[in-house]
């Protein structure tokens, strides 16, 4: 799959100029299909595919748990992601209330507003507002979070190599490395983890979600869609990020840079 | 204009956990309204409405001139702004081919898929390809550009107070800032110092863009319809941007920081 790509750049470096080889992100344009209807087309890198899509499908409420899906095939050649959900989930794109060009999601972007509805509605149905403010006991020492931003850094090559991409990272509350993803988009890489742990049959429960991207709303809601209690960014938040955070009983955590955070909500679960 | 809010927050720093007051920047949703027409969401920062208005629609080819807007109507307590269009401007909405939904562009965001094709479109009735290319001539020293980046950040002071936005800046090539704006979204910080020149009646000749964000190919777009021969930014390139910068004869800088830049395509432009 092609991700990346070798390109020939002048570098201008103390006033010399050199010819080099430099490494750059390459973005793709993927179809999601389910039950033969184009869904979505996600801007991303073609890395991690099966984890994009039941992250995203996941996150926007169309599945619940792997069992959801009864088949994905997955074409490098045409770009695209073919899904057969079970019988049983009562999937028809006409209810989504959404033509094919709203059904972008775009690089390096948040999600476009109807998806942002769609996640909502999902949420009204499962009432994750009292599951994720049930998770009242929990605590985490400040410790585990700056050493798994430190660790999400160290797992994330194509960063250090190109300088492009985002990454986010589910560990559990001992601060053992879950699953960490790349993209160009910061949503994606969420979504990639969310799937990996689907995947993987890890529980959602006592684990925290780390990103190197903004806490906008979009990305609070993949966390509370998932009822992951914590959230923490090497980036700044955002007012809309932090005030859903707030009503879902997150702790939302921004600028968590070596031995500095700054804790946005829900303070509590976070001890020195 | 609310932009940024006061939040109580946890400091914690060096094992020390403090109480403080920390500044969020809020986004907000702004309709443009075109002839009375609902053309598009923009979730951006409340602040130089008027540059975006003017920027977004100069950038996505409804306008060509500051001259084909007949009259505009900005109102913070709705978040909209209604824009009049000359009579000779032949804009029927339908001819987008887009519906509401589809019509949003997102916080941080790539533009959705159908604006991007109505901006090639207008590329291809200008033939911006040659008009770019024949700015063979020009040169600049790399200095100009580092102390550029430099001013842009000097000249951005939200961005230092909540870490949260992207800035966006057009220099003369003498190094002279014309423009410097913010938005949380840096496709938006663009369209409003392309809209501040728009306003100022001030020629994209001879000027070059400068940005914090990356550069893809929905910022480098930008850059083509407003015919700027230069774009550096403080951030990575990636491929789509690459690949568009290289094709319309644009010099494409990413990492420019202290002594050290990449161009991606045509160095011949900067000089040492």
């Amino acid at each position: 799959m092609l991700f990346k790509r070798k390109v020939k750049i002048t570098r201008i470096k103390k006033d010399q100029k050199n010819f080099i080889d430099d490494i750059v992100l390459v973005e793709s344009p993927v179809d999601l299909i389910i039950n033969s209807e184009p869904l979505v087309n996600i801007i991303c890198l073609q890395k991690d595919l099966k984890e994009l899509a039941y992250g995203f499908l996941f996150s926007v409420g169309i599945i619940n748990s792997i069992n959801d899906i009864r088949d994905i095939k997955i074409s490098e050649i045409e770009n695209n992601i073919h899904i057969e959900l079970q019988d049983y989930i009562d999937f028809k794109l006409e209810n989504l209330n959404m033509n094919p060009v709203s059904r972008v999601v775009d690089t390096t972007c948040g999600i476009p507003s109807p998806w942002r509805e769609l996640i909502k509605k999902s949420l009204d149905n499962v009432n994750s507002k009292n599951l994720v403010k049930s998770k009242d006991s929990l605590r985490i020492n400040s410790n585990i979070i700056f050493s798994a931003i430190k660790k999400m850094q160290i797992s994330t090559p194509l960063y250090r190599e190109t300088g492009g991409c985002h990454g986010a990272a589910i560990f559990d509350l001992d601060g053992n490395l879950l699953s960490v993803k790349e993209d160009v988009g910061r949503h994606n890489a969420i979504d990639k983890v969310v799937g990996d742990l689907l995947l993987k049959k890890h529980s959602f429960e006592d684990v925290f979600l780390t990103s190197t991207g903004r806490l906008t709303a979009d990305s609070v809601l993949k966390a509370i869609r998932a009822k992951i209690p914590i959230v923490a960014s090497f980036s700044a938040a955002v007012e809309s990020g932090i005030r859903l955070a707030f009503a879902y009983g997150i702790t939302l955590i921004g600028f968590a840079r070596g031995s500095r955070m700054n804790i946005y909500t829900h303070p509590e679960r976070i001890i020195l």
